[in-house]
């Protein structure tokens, strides 16, 4: 019954706009560094692949390719440094390693009571801009970290056109990528695109994170802008990534002072928890009545997610879905984490089959 | 000739202290991450063998052990924060990863809009302290950078009663370590440690790092202090570790402005360019007139060395001792780089056969 439910809602010239594209796929690394050793990489090509299988099967929207923006609307979220290095990494690294040469990582960090001056070495370059040793950069990068954005930009377009919602299967994710800092597997900020569009429109955006992880970068650019209403639910920093972010304490700065939320939940965290704390952030929504929402739809909250801790699965992302859409809000979500292969395309499928049944 | 007068002078009672404890072996590690990749670590204990051998081989000094001072004089210099969490690191990445744990090294770090609050996971830990993936903790990591803080402060306490220069064979190094950061294989900063004791008397004391690296750490724990000259001698840090500190713009703050002094050279520096930077060193230093000498004393700047970039060798090495001991001043050496296995040893050995006889 559900199932015919949804089909004939996607037949609907009114379905979901589900922006794609395979310039994903160029950006494919085999590991990351962590634990003192490079292990696995997490965010592969197989993540979106299966979305898209699960919005297919469950024809749930409609697949549009993104259209190419160019960096205007990138540089309104990031620097212009930032941008340039991002561009130019993986020639400078091929430039010093080789062509033949592994995945970019830096190895540096500006400490405390340093003073960078003059970046030349690639490695120091991306140490300055990098936070991680999870994010490599590879020949294919910039292109994807650009389609990513364009996708995002393109679902904000449908929105802003009228439609009530559309979801950018982004990949790489954006959530922790600032105005001039990468990593998390982030080097753009899809979702702080999207809601810049917004903004440069005169329009107020709420943002719901929902990804496992705080979503350090889209706080940090809209940290002291009283326009974006920034609410992340997230696993505790003080065990989980990014670590040096996302408590509760970061309420906003400056005339930002007030619209950041960050909702902490231990590691374990299952549905009845978790929708405690959902119900705290639409609350803080709807109080904010915004003219448009934007969600960062990370999925690594699922049970036994390797990058992740909480314990939903199954019908808990209907659940989420539906609460979210209930807010009757236009809303533009981008793909951020996810990062068990059997579960992200099930989880976000349910996501939006409940979104959609709102 | 020469070898004979050497002899001869290290036969007498006042031949130099050399401050050895073969402590510094239980940190050993195999790799640190460099380029994207694991490669075979370079510090190794083998540096300090090749050192001890070649100043037997000359008779240059008289082996002595390092006494025991405790943290106190340690925690003159460092914060009592950054001291514990050496202290505690391995057994927190061992209960964290396995005590059959690979070495501990950070995968995140602190950038630019973050608020670090809370540090309970190691990996963060260890990120917001250090500032790169080339320095491993292992499980006698904290044991050695405790002995080799006790090496230099035995080789301070011989220069304090009299003796005319004394030298500690440091492993781990020390000169880029700072208050509350660690980096470039160095824990505690050995030197400044030795240095602050000279501060503690009341007394002024100029440093001369010569490692082909910027002494950092020594720059900024002394950075604001008008009793402790500091000047290094140093490859570009626009090409070389450690990157993000050594330009020659950077001066002092506070009372301590105009009490440092970087002197950057260009890649391929050999004797000739690097006399003159020295007898700028060495000017600078007279004319501070200080009451004592410590010199962070790195040999990396040898021809070919695989950390550095310059072309010292041989002689070289003799030049540069007698230079820097006929400024006559009470002396404390510590040993800093240095990774060329067969240069190592005879490049020290040769600067304390040119110091001995200045």
């Amino acid at each position: 019954m559900a199932l015919a439910k949804r089909t004939i809602r996607a037949q609907n010239s009114e379905s979901m706009k589900v922006v794609y594209t395979p310039a994903h796929e160029s950006h494919a690394h085999s590991h990351e560094f962590e634990g003192g050793r490079l292990i696995a990489a997490k965010d592969v090509p197989d993540r979106v692949s299966q979305v898209l299988d699960a919005i297919k099967v469950r024809a749930i929207g409609e697949i549009v390719a993104p259209q190419h923006f160019g960096n205007v609307p990138i540089l309104r979220v990031h620097t212009a440094d930032f941008v340039h290095v991002l561009e130019q990494a993986w020639i400078r690294w091929a430039v010093k390693y080789g062509f033949e040469a592994r995945e970019a990582i830096p190895s540096a960090w500006p400490a405390r009571g340093m003073h960078p001056e003059v970046l030349e070495d690639i490695e120091a370059t991306l140490g300055y801009y990098c936070f991680d040793t999870a994010t490599p950069i590879v020949a294919g990068t910039w292109a994807a970290a650009r389609a990513a954005a364009d996708s995002a930009l393109t679902a904000a377009q449908w929105v802003m056109r009228g439609d009530r919602a559309a979801i950018a299967l982004c990949r790489p994710p954006g959530h922790h990528a600032a105005s001039d800092t990468y990593g998390g597997y982030c080097f753009l900020n899809n979702a702080a695109i999207a809601a810049q569009c917004f903004v440069d429109q005169g329009r107020r955006v709420a943002m719901l994170d929902v990804d496992f992880h705080h979503g350090n970068g889209t706080q940090a650019i809209f940290y002291a802008n009283p326009d974006v209403l920034t609410v992340s639910i997230h696993g505790d920093p003080r065990q989980f990534y990014p670590h040096f972010s996302g408590f509760a304490s970061e309420t906003g700065s400056g005339r930002g002072a007030g619209f950041n939320l960050n909702i902490v939940l231990p590691v374990g965290t299952a549905w009845g928890a978790y929708a405690l704390a959902l119900e705290e952030a639409l609350d803080r929504i709807r109080a904010f009545s915004p003219d448009a929402l934007v969600v960062p739809l990370g999925v690594d909250t699922y049970l036994d997610d390797p990058a992740g801790g909480f314990r939903l699965q199954g019908a808990d992302y209907q659940r989420m879905g539906h609460l979210i859409g209930k807010l009757g809000l236009p809303t533009v979500l981008t793909l951020e984490g996810g990062y068990r292969l059997d579960a992200v395309g099930p989880a976000v499928g349910d996501f939006l089959t409940g979104f959609e049944n709102a």
